[in-house]
Formats: C-alpha cells, sequence, structure tokens
C-alpha cells in the first residue's frame, strides 16, 4: 500500500538518534524546540500559485532532513511508523 | 438525493478500522492527532484564483484518502453517515 | 417587498426538519456541528476579484442547500423568518 | 452643512421601527444579532484595488438597506443622528 | 520647524466642540465610539500599490475630516497639540 | 564598524529631549503612547515587491524622524545606543 | 555532514560576545530585547514570488548579522551548537 501526499505536503521517516554516526549530528537535549532528523519517503506534487500553476517542492525522495519536532501527524503505513508534514515544516536538507 | 459540495469541499464516507487488511494502514492510538482513513463520495468543482479561474481539485471521486479525525462536518445522507471536509483537510491519497 | 443580498450573500429560507421524506437527510442529533437544510431565496451579485471584476456565486435561486446551523443573520421579511449568510457559510447543494 | 464619506464608508440614516408599514420588514426581538433598516444618505468613491483603480461601490444615495445593529460609528450632522459604516456591514438592499 | 507624514499618514489638527457653528457637527455624548472634528494639516504621499506605484491620498491639506476619537498619535509641534494618524482612521469629509 | 540594516530596517539615533530648540517639538507627558524624535544613521535597500524588484524607503540618512516610543530593538554599536526599526514605525520626518 | 537551510532559512554560528574586540558592539544587558551577533554559514536559496520564481537573499555565507536573541532553532552538526533562523530575523549586516 502507497501512501500519496496532497499539495506540499510530504511523508517522513524518522531517523532515530542511535543510527547518528559520529560527528554526525546530536540534537541538544536542553534545546527549547529540539527538531528532528528523518528522510523524505513521499512527496507531494506542490500547492499552485495564484495563477493555478504548480510550485514544486524543493526537496525529493531520499533527501535527508531536519524538521521541528513537534511537526506534522504521526501515522502507521504498511506496520511503519511515518510522519505526514508540511515542507514549510522542515528546516532544511542534510548532505 | 444526491448532495454536490461547494467549491473545495468533499464529501468523505469514513473507512472504520475493521475493514482494514493485514498490512493496511493502522491508526496509532497514541497519536497526538489520529487521521482517518475515508472515502472520497463528492468532490467540488474547486475554488477560483485571482482571476476568477476555477483551480481544480487534486482528488476525485473514488480516493481513499487520510484526513484529521476532527475535521469537517458530519452529516447524514440517505440514512449514511458522511462528512463534508475541505480538501486542504485532506493529508493524502492512498493507493 | 422584496431584498437583494449584496456582493457574495444571499437569502436563505430554512426547511424545517418535519418536512423531509423517508430516505432523504437526517441530521444527526450528537454531531458537533450540525447542518441545517434551506432553499435559496434570493442572491447577491458576487464580489469582485483583483481586478474588479465579479466573481459570480455558484448557487442560485431555487437551490436546495445545507448550511452550518449558526451562520448568517436572522432576519423577518414579508412576515416570515429567513436567514442572510454569505455563500461561503454553504456547504454544498442537494439535488 | 454635508458630509462626504472616504472610500468605502456610506453614511445612512437609521429607520426606526414604528415607520414600518404592515406586511414590511419587522425585526425579530429574540434574533441573536438584530439587523437595522436605513437609508444611504451618502456614499464614499470606494477603495482601490491592486492596480490602484476605484471599485465602485453597490449601494447608492437613496437605497434602502439592511445592516447589522452595531454596525458602524453614531454621528449627529446639522442636529439629525447619522451613522457612519462601512459597505461591507450592510447585508442588502430592499427594493 | 515642519512635519511632512510618512506613506498614507496625515497631520491633524483637533477641532473644539466650542468652535463648530450652530447647525454644524455635534458628537453626541452617549455613542459608543465617539468621532471627533478636525483639519488636515500636512499629508503623506501615499502608500505603493504591488507594482510599486504610489496610490495618492484622498485627503488633502485643509480638509474638515470626522475621525474615531481614539486614533492616531498625539505630538506637539511648535507648541501646538496635534494628531498624527492614518489616512484609514478618517471616517469622511465635512463640507 | 558600520551596521547596514536589511530589507525596510532602518537604524535611528534617539534625539534627547534636552536637545530641543525652543518652539521645537516637545512630547507631552501624559500622551497615551508617546512618539520619539531621532535621526536616521543608515537605511536598508528596501524590501521587494510582488515581482521581486526593490521598494526603495522614502526616508534616507540624516533624516530627523519621529517614532513610536515602544518601537524597535535597541543595540549599542561602537559604544553608542541606537535603534533597529522598520521603517513602518516611523510616523513622519521633520524638517 | 553539511546542512543546506531551505527557502528563505539561513544557518548561522553565534559569535560569543568575549570575542568582541574594543569597540565593537556590545549589547546592553537590560535591553527588552537584546539582539546577538552571529555569522552566516549556509543559507538557502530563497522563497518564491508570486510567479514561482526565486527572490534571491539578501544575505551570503561569511556574512556578520545581529538577530534577535530568541529567534530560531537552535541544532549541533558535527559537533557544533549552530541556528537555523528565516532571513527575516535577521536585522542587519555588521561591516
Amino acid at each position: 500500500m502507497t501512501f500519496r501526499p496532497l499539495h506540499d505536503r510530504v511523508l517522513v521517516r524518522r531517523i532515530e538518534a542511535e543510527e547518528k554516526t559520529a560527528g554526525g549530528i546530536i540534537i541538544p537535549d536542553a534545546a527549547k524546540e529540539k527538531p528532528s532528523e528523518g528522510e523524505v519517503i513521499a512527496a507531494g506534487e506542490g500547492t499552485r500559485d495564484e495563477d493555478g500553476d504548480r510550485i514544486a517542492l524543493d526537496v525529493k525522495v531520499g533527501d535527508k532532513i531536519l524538521f521541528g519536532k513537534w511537526s506534522g501527524t504521526e501515522v502507521k503505513i504498511n506496520g511503519e511508523d511515518l510522519i505526514i508534514m508540511k515542507e514549510s515544516d522542515i528546516l532544511g536538507i542534510l548532505g
């Protein structure tokens, strides 16, 4: 079963902290709003501008991202916990 | 008796959890905002952009969707419980 | 005496529950926000887009509609209780 | 002394309930937000759209209107109690 | 010393009630929001529309105006109490 | 060390009350929102309109201005207390 | 590991107060909202205007900036504490 996010939404798999390599991103415990690391699993086709044309998303499937810890809606698809969020909830892309 | 949603609204039949097949979508009980699964029964013609042209909806009749649990307005049409919601309340399409 | 709604407003006569036929729309009592059934008696000419052109309404006189129970402003015209509401308060058209 | 409303404002003389003829408009006492009846005494030239062009008002001097009871600002001009309100506060035109 | 208001602001000298002639404007004491009478002393060049062009003000120096009693910011220029307000705070022009 | 404000921001040096000459601006103590006098030290290049073009500021370096007392953010640059504010916080230009 | 901010976001390294040279910027302790000094480490490609075109950022990598103390989201990348913020949170550029 697949899931196709609508508009500017993306489907994200959270990358748990224990998967991180040395020298990688470590989220500080005491930060007021701690971002999480994740991977984009599926992406919408983008919203439309005022003329009705699509504005493509800046992230694509496979991108490693940082997002606000409380962003999005949690779902379980094919037994896996995933998060549906808007692209604007994504802080940036890790490379 | 039929119902034609206005603008960017859709008419949705909720798909109950017991209808889900193994390996399908299971909504986690403890999620802060649990999405529901449904099927689009009728769809509006879309809102208008700044020039007055229609912006067609991205969902069509028959689409299986995920939507926020508290989205929309509940109605009973021909004895069936249905939900009227805006397309923006739809998280994505299951395929 | 007639009443001509301005802009995107419509004049609506509420259809009471006892007028509904078997198999018709029955509003569930326990719904969090129960929509009502009504008939459009008069409709405005529409608002204007950014260029000053009219955007015509999607409903016309005679349409049977569903609208949010608390929508609009109640008036009595020629001894009849009616409701003035905006088209955006209308959930859809019954046919 | 005259008064010329600015932009999308109109100057309105309230029509008291006792002036109403049989079969005319009677405002229900128990309505949650009771509209009032009035006559347009002076009207502004309209606001401007995004290109700076005027958008003319839909009401003109002499129109009998319904407006929200608490709309506008009360003034006394030449000894007469009048109300300055925006056109968007007008529910519709009686004819 | 002169003062040139920016954008859509105007500089206004309040006209006190005792200066009003018989048959002129008298502000009712019990009004919920009492407008005041004033004279425009200086006016800005207007804001810009979406293309960056100026939208000229509808009031000019010398106009007698009505404005909301609590509108604007009080200043003392050359020993005189004046008010800086936006044109949108002006209800209309007395003539 | 210099400071270049971004977009529609300006850098302002507050002019203290004791520097004011006779006949100049005196801010009334009891005003509900007392404006302050200042001088523009540096100005941004302006924001962009909907087509991405710059909209130049209406104030320039050296302008004596009035601004809302609580406007902006206080900084100390090269040992001097200054204020960074948006042009929209400026009430007008003294000349 | 690198981090590429999305849209109008930038990645900023905070410059601590003890690094400041004599005559440089000293943030007053008692300011109601104290700005901080930082350096831009990475910058997004900019948001899009209404036609879908990119609006480039006004800051670039290496710029020394002032930003609101509570702006942005703190992250630790490659063991270093950094801040992700929007360009609009930047007050200006130090030169």
